[in-house]
């Protein structure tokens, strides 16, 4: 009896140990992640969505990184510093390192637009991140160009994806869907690190959705100081010029931007591009501000407009409309969505509650469709996945 | 007597404080550099072609940049850390800084792959920048693409630069030049730092080119480690996976590009683009190892290529040619090129002086031009010149 006794303490302090040790230790099973520049072993990921960092800075007196809840990283006797994250949302986070008070970029990782400046990203690998991956199938292409707004006197700069097959016909014409980052982002982030032109790709391999141009604009940034000079060069191939000052200074307004649209990009890329152009062929979507943007932009030109989506970005109530039969007859689809992470509870919601104004949409006749992310926040892996589910569903008439 | 020599003393003494200050003070019209993020101030550049940084890292013990003989960099009583270059020599330089022992970039900058890495770099205003400056005439378009290699059994990705209007007729074709990055760096250099479209581009509406189709592949990198796993996603436009380790490790082995090259690439870009699939309208150049692969491959595929650019990468002896009447036959340019300050004095230049082995070539009956970039070395400013330079000369036949 006193043996058992002995042995059930022994074995109740063991799996304590066990316990205490799972919670504590992240699972060794760290991997490069997918966002690290060629050849470089860190940042990594665990099965977890931990991301490990390893920065060599042997004369560093404090090193972190800009996501919360990180452990402290401790110096080795190389001088590198390792540290490590929480568990993370799967998908793409923006993050930056800290070396003795600066705040750097991380030397190992790619660099992306957000957050107002260029600089890391880590991916964690995702269980569906198999609808962007680069594929044997037939690729669109993404392409950088130039061109002239009369509205703003002075040069642009967009990205235009032309699907699989655009130049191997000279006669087909393609349905144009205007797609817009989000506040502090730019037109590089959805052919970056927003994918879109693999998730069109892969759809479009899969028959899943029709072929479309994706044309993306620069849309602006609420948070940015003043505009570049006009006439330079752009420095960077997915880098840009400041040519118009966006939502003029801080602030939501959209009006120098909706010119630039409506006034210059659109007919540009009618002209330019082998478009059908009409509104039931033209569609605009947009993450967060983007969203925003199209609510304000798409809802009141639906002479230019038939298909809208609000990644994130809000809803649309019965009571926004105020023509209910004319919205009917023109607007094909109206498509919202929401990481579930930014849904529900006490968590505030843009003008009411967006899954039941769609399903009011919905009930009033209005072919309303609402997508929500599962386990995503306010992020990029919620619009890739909100891409991935709008993308079939336009263009249909 | 005595009042004048104490005059002439005081002088003096003012005009060496003078000269001294002149010597140690850069000039105060510092102004921000080009190559700089959006809206961000530093790094600035003033007329001597110093650059000046500003860091803010308020509890570094030391804070440098990559740049030799950079002043100290001091700490102001705003946590910023101030230094600056000696004179640098015009237009783009790679950098790094170095914060209490760690290299990271500069959080202000735009990043460019150059020395193996995605990273921080500065334009230092040229006087000839005009020749690739954003200006509203026809744009053509840099596209990103990925395409199948059945070579390396892989997908591979690379930029196509199509000239303005190459869309608006279906049945103009094109001449082609293959356009070869150097070592270190990518696929993405020559549309990026480079600024080969904007080149064109003005060119072009100057009418000093014939319109051409620019074709920019990776060609591998001696200085890195192994390849990127295949088939996963590019993290980012312009960013790319590695799917063949190029000069299979360290060294200057160009076999697998090669292969890369004639098996896939061309075939591929004749196929997709309205290109003149003949030897005659195909043209190969490179800088550096890009110019070495350009005398490599080139020069043993005479039935695929005619026009032949090797940006300090070399030179073509007549020894070389062993068929010399055949040669001036097939070749109908020979183009090579150095940055003035990589020639001359006692640098050695690789297999002889390529100016006067240009000279040989022409005495020959080649038609063989040299160019020397004014007070340039080894860098973008004269792989930017000698593109500029050399597509004038393109496909006249």
């Amino acid at each position: 009896m006193k043996a058992t006794l002995s042995l059930l303490a022994i074995a109740s302090a063991l799996w304590s140990q066990l316990c205490l040790a799972q919670s504590t230790e992240p699972a060794n099973d760290w991997k490069p992640a997918p966002s690290n520049q060629a050849g470089r072993q860190y940042p990594q990921v665990n099965s977890e969505g931990r991301v490990k960092f390893r920065i060599v800075a042997p004369k560093a007196q404090s090193v972190g990184v800009s996501f919360r809840d990180s452990s402290p990283f401790t110096r080795g006797e190389d001088g590198a510093w390792i540290g490590y994250t929480r568990p993370l949302d799967e998908g793409f986070h923006y993050y930056t390192l800290n070396i003795d008070g600066a705040e750097v970029p991380d030397p190992n990782s790619h660099y992306f637009y957000g957050s107002s400046r260029w600089g890391s990203a880590v991916e964690v690998p995702a269980r569906d991140a198999d609808f962007y991956a680069l594929k044997n199938v037939p690729h669109g292409q993404l392409r950088e160009i130039h061109y002239w707004s009369k509205s703003g006197n002075t040069n642009r700069h967009a990205f235009i994806y032309t699907p699989p097959g655009y130049d191997s016909s000279s006669r087909k014409r393609y349905p144009v869907l205007y797609l817009q980052h989000g506040a502090g982002e730019d037109e590089t982030g959805w052919g970056s690190q927003g994918h879109a032109g693999l998730i069109l790709d892969n759809l479009i391999a899969e028959g899943k959705a029709q072929p479309f141009i994706i044309a993306m604009e620069y849309g602006g940034n609420p948070f940015a100081g003043g505009p570049r000079p006009t006439n330079t060069p752009p420095v960077a191939a997915g880098s840009t010029n400041r040519p118009i000052p966006g939502p003029g200074g801080r602030g939501f307004n959209f009006s120098a931007f909706e010119k630039a649209l409506v006034e210059d990009f659109i007919p540009y890329v009618d002209a330019n591009f082998r478009t059908v152009a009409k509104p039931t062929h033209r569609a605009m979507a947009g993450l967060s501000m983007g969203g925003m943007q199209t609510r304000s932009i798409a809802l009141t030109h639906l002479d230019t407009f038939s298909h809208i989506g609000v990644f994130s970005g809000g809803s649309i109530a019965v009571t926004n409309i105020t023509d209910l039969a004319a919205f009917k007859k023109k607007v094909k689809l109206v498509f919202i969505s929401y990481g579930s992470k930014e849904l529900g509870g006490d968590r505030p919601n843009r003008g009411g509650d967006p899954k039941a104004q769609t399903a009011a949409l919905k009930d009033a006749g209005v072919n309303a469709v609402f997508y929500e992310s599962p386990s995503t926040a306010h992020e990029w892996q919620s619009w890739r996945r909100s891409l991935h589910e709008f993308a079939p569903l336009l263009f249909k008439n």
